[in-house]
């Protein structure tokens, strides 16, 4: 079978563990039947003896087919990376969502989205990549129980993501360990209702206070502080035109969000001004995680 | 002339000083020129020598009236109160989007509603209430700088507001005070998300979700435990088929949403539980602040 998953960018500023997106760059897996397990990798990571192993997926797979059929198999595995490692673009909530959605179609079990989206919780606690990764489009998405709630919005087609990755990375981990255990009342709010307003212009395709909506006081900045060089990407996207710039999850990516016809500018200016970043321009994805045999 | 203008419900839950509804229960204040001030006052409050005075609406009034006429003339004031004061339904809010729009109004200036609600946050620095008195629907609102930034949606015809209104109130002075200053960083993802959850089920008219995006852990509980039978309240309007129950601004009133052929059974129960309580079942607003002359 083959298994095609996006990259998905999330928090968008204020949406604070709640809030991504998917977008048009995609990891691709073969899966076929095979006497030994034997992998390949092609792509991002293929240099790297741990993202070779594909250990996290092979893991998640293994694990899912074998509850899914009650069988052990063996099967030839072949990766085509496209989704940056490490950068915020949710290459971990990726191999998730491929390795659930192989388990189920390889053990030949029918299963709906929301269903690989609530096995995908289990590995990955917090719903901002998985959702997007799962259902495409822009998500809203909250976490009660073992379930993900949430809701999708498809995203048009004349707006572009100019994604900009860095050279090198902020760890989850460590991102995580610059944030205070307390917030103050105002700042809550602060963000908050800028979650909120961020999802009502969303839903509404209401693009042109995507600045306002997008400004955030809970874990941005304190995340950009361990790379300054982003304070400098956001300023100059924001002043080329991007609609709204964040740092993508929990960095090292910035995600801007531009009109189709200001895309290409936008990264250009990127591209001249950081050219030891990657910039892409990439359409948004409303599809998610897709299969086929 | 002739204003008229609805209560609101602010929160709604998880979406602390963001979110607000309007329902159609209205005060109404006729202006007209006068050689000396003159006042009457019927309805809520009207046997409440505080409240006969008019104090907050005639001081915003005056103000108002002077800065934009660049005179100081005499009116009389006719009050038809139907908002229940201090009750968490936006009697304040109410007062001051009125007299602002008295003041406008007899000053023969023109204005938009927008310049309405900015000249609001000058009396109210919380945009939950202003935000839905003037615009009506459901309203996602954040404050930068002096302006509020708000998102309107218009509410379907087919739900109802069941509003349970205590005998006595819960003071937003008193409210604010059980209010922590510092929220630990699951409280506020916790109320975050669902703020966002909510506003995509408002926006795209999905209720049957409302339940598990309602939910608060910021300020609804704290609150409620100054008068513990709202539990109860909340209780027996989810029993009985509300699709969320949420205490309103600061208390002391709950708001029920609920579909239509619903809405009385739910009425009639909390009647029956809670009969020093008054109940009503209202429409939703669209319309907010209206004016003629």
């Amino acid at each position: 079978m083959f298994i095609s998953v996006p990259a998905t960018s999330a928090n968008l500023g204020p949406g604070f563990d709640t809030l991504g997106l998917a977008v048009d760059l995609r990891n691709e897996i073969i899966i076929k039947p095979s006497k030994f397990l034997s992998l390949s990798t092609h792509g991002e990571g293929a240099d790297n003896p741990k993202i070779k192993k594909n250990s996290l997926f092979l893991s998640i797979f293994n694990e899912n087919y074998k509850r899914l059929s009650g069988r052990m198999d063996n099967f030839r595995f072949e990766f085509t990376n496209r989704i940056p490692i490490s950068r915020g673009l949710g290459s971990s909530s990726a191999v998730i969502v491929a390795a659930l959605s192989g388990a189920y179609g390889m053990a030949g079990v029918k299963y709906n989205k929301r269903e690989i989206l609530n096995q995908a919780l289990r590995y990955e606690h917090h719903p901002d990549n998985i959702t997007p990764a799962v259902m495409g489009g822009f998500n809203v998405a909250c976490v009660e129980g073992d379930r993900v709630y949430s809701k999708k919005r498809r995203m048009p087609d004349y707006l572009r993501a100019v994604v900009v990755v860095p050279n090198r990375t902020i760890s989850t981990a460590r991102s995580r360990t610059v944030l205070p255990k307390m917030y103050r009342k105002e700042e809550t709010v602060y963000s908050l209702s800028r979650a909120a307003y961020m999802t009502a212009l969303f839903m509404s395709e209401s693009w042109d206070l995507l600045r306002i909506a997008s400004k955030d006081k809970l874990h941005q900045a304190r995340r950009m502080k361990m790379m300054p060089e982003l304070f400098d990407v956001q300023k100059t996207a924001l002043k080329h035109g991007a609609l709204m710039s964040t740092l993508s999850g929990s960095g090292s990516t910035f995600f801007n969000l531009a009109y189709e016809k200001d895309a290409e500018k936008i990264a250009q200016s990127l591209r001249d001004r950081f050219p030891q970043f990657r910039v892409f321009v990439l359409a948004l994805d409303n599809n998610g995680v897709t299969t086929r045999n």
